[in-house]
């Protein structure tokens, strides 16, 4: 491989990299709609049976397309830790507010 | 928001992370001829200058499309650590055996 290969790889990575920030635009978009219902429905941020179950399928699709599925899992995790921040955020701005927290 | 309407959603969220992992593989399909070449050419596993330049430009584009610039940063250096993780492996099992670690 040259350097001028490198460079051709590079700006694969380049694009499968503007992609993916694209997708997890969108992505958010929706998670932030889930936040706001989820805040107006009281119903808690985090969903850990569905977080396994979105797990199982991505490792399942990640094993499928060759990705390694520790990788896809461990990524997963880290998006939705991200997402169930947002939920917190959303939470605390669009809950009726009480101004003294609850003691002990 | 109904729970259809939340189902609906999560439907979506579901679309976006199967087209994430197909995205991530082929990322890192070229990542991994990268790792190839590197190996072969005896160059480093990291390459900061190159991740730096990766990060200025995918905050900017994150910013442009809507999403957190500090995500998107932390979510790419969790793929570059993964990759260089890739790339010790591939310089291991492709470089001349040493058997002996270098002594201090």
């Amino acid at each position: 491989m040259t350097d001028e290969q490198l460079a051709k790889y590079r700006s694969s990575i380049d694009n499968f990299d503007a992609a993916l920030v694209h997708l997890l635009a969108e992505r958010f978009k929706v998670t932030q709609e889930v936040g706001r219902y989820k805040a107006s429905a009281g119903l808690p941020a985090a969903d850990p049976e569905r977080e396994e179950r979105q797990v199982a399928r991505l490792r399942a699709l990640a094993e499928e397309a060759g990705l390694d599925p520790v990788f896809s899992e461990k990524l997963l995790r880290f998006i939705v830790a991200e997402v169930i921040h947002h939920h917190h955020r959303i939470a605390e701005t669009d809950a009726p507010t009480t101004d003294d927290p609850p003691t002990a």
